[in-house]
């Protein structure tokens, strides 16, 4: 390790010591094909699948976990869900099944018109995915991220934030304990 | 669950069993700044950092990890790190620091010109980031990936594999054993 990355690093916080990277949020067109990829070809298990009727879109989490180990009953098994690390989020927006604009990235060489251009430009700004933090208080770690400078698109009202990393990534402040009440929004 | 979604899940290969999501990959533009941000706001650890010079590019491992595990041995610190569950692979591409048009995702809104558009465009189909599924045995899993009808960007001669997933998203597949030759090349 170089003098220059040791230099760059610093311990975190006391806060951050049981944070993990819980996911890895990716966006969908066609959930029935993900599905089929990420369990059958590379052996992954549907932890949770989650629908969110008024912002009209549905999540699949995703990870390497044992069957055995997956709670019966839907509370808990969504606060186990967001307590996994290493998980796979990817979020299907309703309607973009049936929208031919809509790529989450192009997997062979085509030409593009300048409307695609544009609109893959707006996807790769707005509709891109992020990695998500899960902490084990989000109102702490987020005031504690705020007094570091840290940007926030959205503040955590309504049990996680979302705030913008270098460059503008987007990494999810996140606590499994707070996760269920997701469920009913 | 849904019966839509169970019965768009498959089991996985019997080789799967040990697969793992080790890493998801974001390019940065500035390391120190990036490195500092992951490490003092989020408390993450660096991990690891491979130059490639013969490819112009460094990238720094960084995961949630117990310093006092790490291996003093650069080659056997090398095979934990890409033995970890979730880890943050930053990628640096030398040159893109000072390249005003590299940009990794906007995180304010501005306007684009058309060169701009076009770049952005560019970079979210070939410079995007991706996910990397560790594996005991690159060519066994590979090879079985074919036969399902999974696509590659790069196939696995130097022990590691580039494969394209549902939309075009791009999943590499690794070997933690096989990581150490990878700090030579």
């Amino acid at each position: 390790m170089d003098e220059a990355a040791s230099t760059a690093c610093s311990e975190g916080h006391a806060l951050t010591k049981d944070y993990m990277l819980q996911q890895t949020m990716l966006r969908v067109k066609d959930p029935a094909r993900s599905l089929d990829f990420y369990t059958r070809i590379l052996g992954m298990m549907l932890l949770q699948k989650i629908d969110f009727p008024s912002m009209r879109f549905t999540f699949y989490s995703l990870g390497y976990e044992d069957k055995a180990d997956t709670p019966a009953d839907v509370k808990e098994r969504t606060v186990w869900t967001f307590s996994r690390r290493a998980t796979l989020e990817l979020t299907h927006n309703w309607g973009t099944e049936s929208d031919n604009l809509f790529v989450q990235r192009s997997d062979r060489f085509v030409c593009f018109s300048m409307l695609d251009l544009l609109w893959l430009s707006l996807l790769s700004c707005f509709h891109a995915g992020h990695i998500g933090i899960a902490v084990p208080d989000v109102y702490a770690a987020c005031k504690v991220f705020e007094e570091q400078g840290v940007r926030f698109v959205k503040k955590p009202e309504t049990g996680s934030g979302l705030c913008s990393g270098p460059g503008g990534c987007w990494i999810e402040i996140l606590s499994p304990n707070n996760t269920f009440s997701l469920m009913s929004s």
